[in-house]
C-alpha cells in the first residue's frame, strides 16, 4: 500500500522512498510483492509500539525507529530466520509533521536496514489525535521445516541464553532516575537492543525464542509449550558488569524486566559443542544456565549454595 | 508473534486463538510461518485505523473489525490477489479490556474471515493511554507476474469502475447528521465496504487499483504512475439511487470523498468483452466511465452536454 499523503505532506514521501527495496514497487501500488525461494518459508511477525508504553516522547527519534525494527528482528532471530523486509504504519500527532522529524526517523530506519540487510516493503502514515503509535510487520525467511519453535524442548536439554540479561530493565530504571547509570551502558541497552540474528542454531537447538517479556515469563512460555520443567542456576545467569555492580537486590528486576531481546535456547548435551562453535563464529556469547526437566511447567531457581530462590514478580506484559 | 497478555487478561487469548489458521502456530511462537506455492507471489499490505480519524468510538465494534479487514482486502483486490492471512496489532484504552468487547470484535473478524476464506497469522495487543488504534497487515497471493499494477495503463484504454462511487462519503455525512439517510444504505456502505475480490481481471485489465482516497485523487495516482491522461464523463459515473436522490450538488462529494473501496481499472477496447463476462460471473457491476489519453496526467471531466466540469477539492487524505 502506498504511503498516502495530502499534497502539503508530499515531502514525506522522499524520506520513505529511499527506504524501499525490491518488491516495494516504489511504494506506488496497493501492496508489495514478494517471491519466496521454494526451499524457504516466509516468517512474519507484527508488533505495535506506543508512546508512553514502549518508549517515551523524549527518546531520540532515530533510536525509537531503530528499536522498533530491532524488536521485530529479534522475533525473527527467535525463530532462526533472516530478515527480508518490513511494512510500517506510522501514526503521529501534528507536532511531528515536519521534515526534521521524518529525516531523523527515517535515518534511523535506514541505518539499521543497511546493517541488517533488509528493506521497506510498504506502509501507511496517518495523523493521530494525541500520541505516536507505530506498528511494524517484519518478514524473514528460514529453510523449510527448520524454524526454531518453542514446543520442542526435551527433558535433559540444557537451557541457554545469549548476551546478558536485565540490562534493558535497569536502563529503564536509570531513565526514570531510580538508579545511576554512570557509563550509559544500561540506558544504551534499553534504547538499542541487539537482535541475535545469524547465530545459525536451527539445526542445533531443540527450541528457541526471544526474551522480550522478562526472562522468567518467557521461560514459562517455553516450558508450557514444550511440556517440560526447568531448573535454573541464578548465579549462572549472565549479567553485565553494570548490572552486577548494582548488587544482588537487582537480580529480580533483571529476570522479570522486559526488553532484553536476547535468545532463550534449549540444546541437547550432544549438540553443545556445535552450538558453542557457531556462537564463536557469530561472536555472540552463549551461556548455559540450567536444564529442562520432565516436571511439566515446574520452574525452580537455585543459587550458588543450592538454595531455592523465589521471586515475587514473574514478568512484564504488553498490557 | 504471540499475543502477549498479563495473567489477568489471559481470557483474551481464547478470542484470538479461534481466529488462527495454518501457519499461525497457534499464536504461540515468535512469528508465523507461510509457505507460498512457487507459481505465486506473496502480496502484502499494511493499513492503520485510528479512532476519531478512520472510525468513531460509537461505531458498532463488530463493524469496526470487519471494516478493518475489508479495507485491507480491497488493497489485495486492487492488485488482483486472493487473501491468505493477516497480522493484527490492537492498541486499546483500558475501558475496552473486557470480555464483551473482545467477543464482539473477534466475532466481526471471524465472520469476515469465514466469508472471504483467510485466517489470523499473528499480532500484538497493547494498552493505549487514550484511544483505539489498529493496524492490519494483510497477505494474499497472485500468480507470478500477474499482479495488477498502477503503471501500465495505455492511451486508448477505457477507464472502468466497479460498483457505485461516493456512497461511503455520503454515509459519513449521514452519520454526522449533515444529510438524511432514510434507508440506511449509505451508512451501511460507510461501515461495511465490499472489497471487490474475485473479479479475476489479471489477464484482462491493463492497470488497476482500489479507490480509497477519493475517486479523483486515486485516478490522479493511476494516471501519474502510467504517464497517461484521462477523460471522464461525469454522467457515466455509477451512483447509487440513494446518492442520485440527493441531487447533482453532491457529485463532488461522491468523487472526492474517501472510503469507496471500489476498483478503478483500465481495459483496452479488445478486452472489454472478456472483462464484462468476468464481471457477470463474479456478480460485480463494471461501468466504463471514460478513457486514457496521451496527455500525461491531464484529467478532464465532461458532463452529458459535453461541457467541462471542474471540482474544488481533489480527494481525501490519510493525513
Amino acid at each position: 500500500m502506498p504511503i498516502r499523503l495530502a499534497p502539503e505532506f508530499q515531502y514525506i514521501h522522499q524520506y520513505f522512498k529511499r527506504l524501499a527495496g525490491a518488491g516495494a514497487l516504489d511504494l506506488a501500488d496497493d501492496a508489495a510483492l514478494l517471491s519466496i525461494d521454494p526451499n524457504y518459508e516466509l516468517v512474519i511477525t507484527a508488533d505495535a509500539m506506543i508512546e508512553g508504553v514502549h518508549f517515551f516522547p523524549n527518546d531520540p527519534t532515530d533510536l525509537i525507529a531503530r528499536k522498533l525494527l530491532r524488536c521485530n528482528l529479534s522475533d525473527l532471530a527467535g525463530m532462526g530466520a533472516d530478515p527480508v523486509g518490513y511494512l510500517l504504519t506510522v501514526s503521529l500527532p501534528a507536532t511531528c509533521f515536519n521534515a526534521s522529524w521524518f529525516e531523523k526517523f527515517t535515518d534511523g530506519l535506514l541505518q539499521d536496514q543497511r546493517f541488517y540487510n533488509f528493506s521497506l516493503l510498504g506502509g501507511d502514515t496517518t495523523k493521530n489525535p494525541s500520541h505516536m503509535v507505530f506498528s511494524v510487520t517484519m518478514t524473514g525467511k528460514v529453510i523449510k521445516n527448520m524454524a526454531l519453535r518453542r514446543n520442542n524442548a526435551k527433558a535433559g536439554d540444557g537451557i541457554w541464553v545469549t548476551g546478558t540479561i536485565g540490562d534493558s530493565a535497569l536502563g529503564l530504571l536509570a531513565l526514570q532516575n531510580k538508579i545511576v547509570d554512570k557509563s550509559g551502558f544500561l540506558t544504551r541497552r534499553y534504547h538499542l537492543p541487539q537482535p541475535r540474528l545469524g547465530l545459525n542454531l536451527n539445526n542445533i537447538a531443540s527450541a528457541g525464542m526471544d526474551i522480550s517479556d522478562g526472562f522468567i515469563q518467557d521461560l514459562g512460555h517455553l516450558t508450557r509449550e514444550s511440556h517440560v520443567g526447568a531448573v535454573i542456576y541464578t548465579h549462572r545467569i549472565p549479567l553485565s558488569n553494570a548490572a552486577k555492580a548494582l548488587g544482588p537486590s537487582y537480580l529480580e528486576t533483571c529476570l522479570t524486566g522486559g526488553d532484553d531481546y536476547e535468545l532463550l535456547l534449549t540444546i541437547s548435551p550432544e549438540r553443545e559443542h556445535a552450538a558453542l562453535m557457531n556462537s564463536k563464529k557469530a561472536n555472540i556469547t552463549l551461556t548455559k544456565i540450567g536444564y529442562c526437566t520432565d516436571q511439566n511447567q515446574s520452574i525452580a531457581f537455585y543459587d550458588e549454595q543450592n538454595n531455592l530462590v523465589s521471586f515475587n514478580k514473574t514478568g512484564w506484559s504488553h498490557i
